[in-house]
């Protein structure tokens, strides 16, 4: 496993691979990897000849008063894990590797995909995603990227950014990984004291509860809205960003479930922002 | 020479080129074809396996009250003229294969680079620049990209965006190509009535004369600018929109000329707005 820190040193490993017509597989990260990530490169693996992992906490991504200084980092564990996941590279640039003095330029993918659930309370986060996704996919030139479902909202961002500008790269979403409970891994779960994890577990039954609802039948938002926020209000120390139910490929919101819906939650426990999601898929008509 | 007008069509085309190995060079142009577009082709001929033109009239960089509808089209005599220059291939879509309906996604090269000269009247001019040149650069997936220096604004944005996203390709600016009596070429110079293009030549009369003021060490910014617009001022029908005096790279103001300098204007005839630009290196300080 090579772990490279600059653009022309990756480019030079990159080019060896295309010249031997090699796929290239792409797992973007932020570190701190949680089994989550080891799954998408795991499916990388599957799918590509080379793997190409970035560590990268991207600050265009974060608002002055988000957790950019304190976001999780431990690159030594990090390594220990990509080797034996068997990634091929990893690339760990420092910030300003990739925003260097006079950066100037975004990607911004406008109109409600954007504005819409996170984006309400982080207006610029999505440019942040899309600019350092579209930086990072020209320097490592994937045939094939990974993202995972927990990040619904960046996912149908991210698939609309490769389709708006003719990106040649197939984006694979793999399945939300979730710990026994059923809360879903993320880095910042490590920010719960033992309490507020404990409680936390309810976004994800308040969203499993839901799915249970549709199940038997439930198809108005409004009903399953407002079972997921009693569910939630219920948790301690639980404050609400939003509980939406969104049509899976534009983010609309919608009154009757139909086709691949979105149901998604963001909720602040304590000083923890975590987000969450189901999405199902409703055939036919009442 | 193969003339494409769809995305999958031109990407397989160019997949075969690319299995071959062969270099790409890219010449984007909005057609009506002239001497200028003329030197690019030759260029890239000269420098790459393949040469690919695209002939496209970009909607998102026209502002509502321009002259998208009334740009000078004539598609035939511009596939006899890249016939003749031996283009290899002719990427001719139509608006709804690069701007289909929901269409959201925009690249913008912020700050004063893109906010001065042109960017003052045409304040979403470049926005609409570099997004379709992303669109064409990942279409296309050339190794080299040819532009006018006429087009001096647009080189910088352009080349400050290939920096700021790590597009891996080289950005060649050649040559402002000119009439015999000194006009830049442009096909926007087809509006121009007989009365109005005799006088037009006052444009780069005026940046003529001041790099002969600058060769007799004239450096003060605002004497060779004075010069500039008094020369300018002497047209029947013409209105300055500016001249600016700044450096190449950064298009900032300068005040001393020194190193790069662009020395640019922009000037409308009637109603048909014209461009033109010089560059000097001054070498040494004062």
């Amino acid at each position: 496993m090579q772990v490279i820190a600059t653009i022309p040193e990756l480019r030079a490993a990159i080019k060896q691979s295309q010249t031997a017509h090699e796929t290239i597989g792409f797992v973007p990260t932020m570190g701190y990897l949680h089994e989550g990530h080891l799954s998408l490169i795991r499916r990388a693996r599957q799918e590509n000849d080379m793997v190409v992992v970035s560590i990268f906490v991207n600050p265009t991504q974060f608002a002055p008063h988000e957790d950019l200084a304190t976001y999780p980092r431990d690159h030594e564990r990090d390594l220990a894990l990509l080797h034996t996941a068997s990634a091929d590279i990893v690339f760990l640039p420092a910030v300003e590797e990739l925003y260097p003095s006079g950066y100037t330029t975004y990607v911004q993918v406008e109109g409600s995909i954007s504005a819409t659930l996170c984006g309400v309370s982080r207006p610029t986060f999505f440019r942040g995603v899309a600019t350092i996704v579209t930086k990072l996919f020209h320097i490592v030139t994937p045939q094939r990227a990974y993202f995972g479902q927990k990040d619904a909202q960046q996912a149908a961002v991210i698939k609309k950014m490769i389709r708006d500008l003719n990106f040649d790269i197939d984006i694979v979403i793999c399945p939300t990984v979730r710990e026994k409970d059923g809360l879903a891994m993320s880095s910042r779960n490590t920010y719960l004291t033992p309490t507020q994890r404990a409680q936390a577990v309810g976004i994800s039954q308040a969203l499993f509860e839901a799915r249970a609802l549709i199940e038997n039948g439930e198809h108005r938002a409004s009903h399953i809205r407002q079972s997921i926020e009693t569910r939630i209000a219920a948790i301690d120390d639980a404050v609400i960003d939003y509980v939406s139910i969104v049509d899976a490929t534009t983010l609309a919101d919608v009154e009757t479930l139909s086709g691949e819906t979105l149901i998604a939650a963001a909720v602040k426990v304590g000083k923890t922002r975590l987000i969450d999601n189901i999405q199902v898929q409703i055939s036919g008509s009442i």
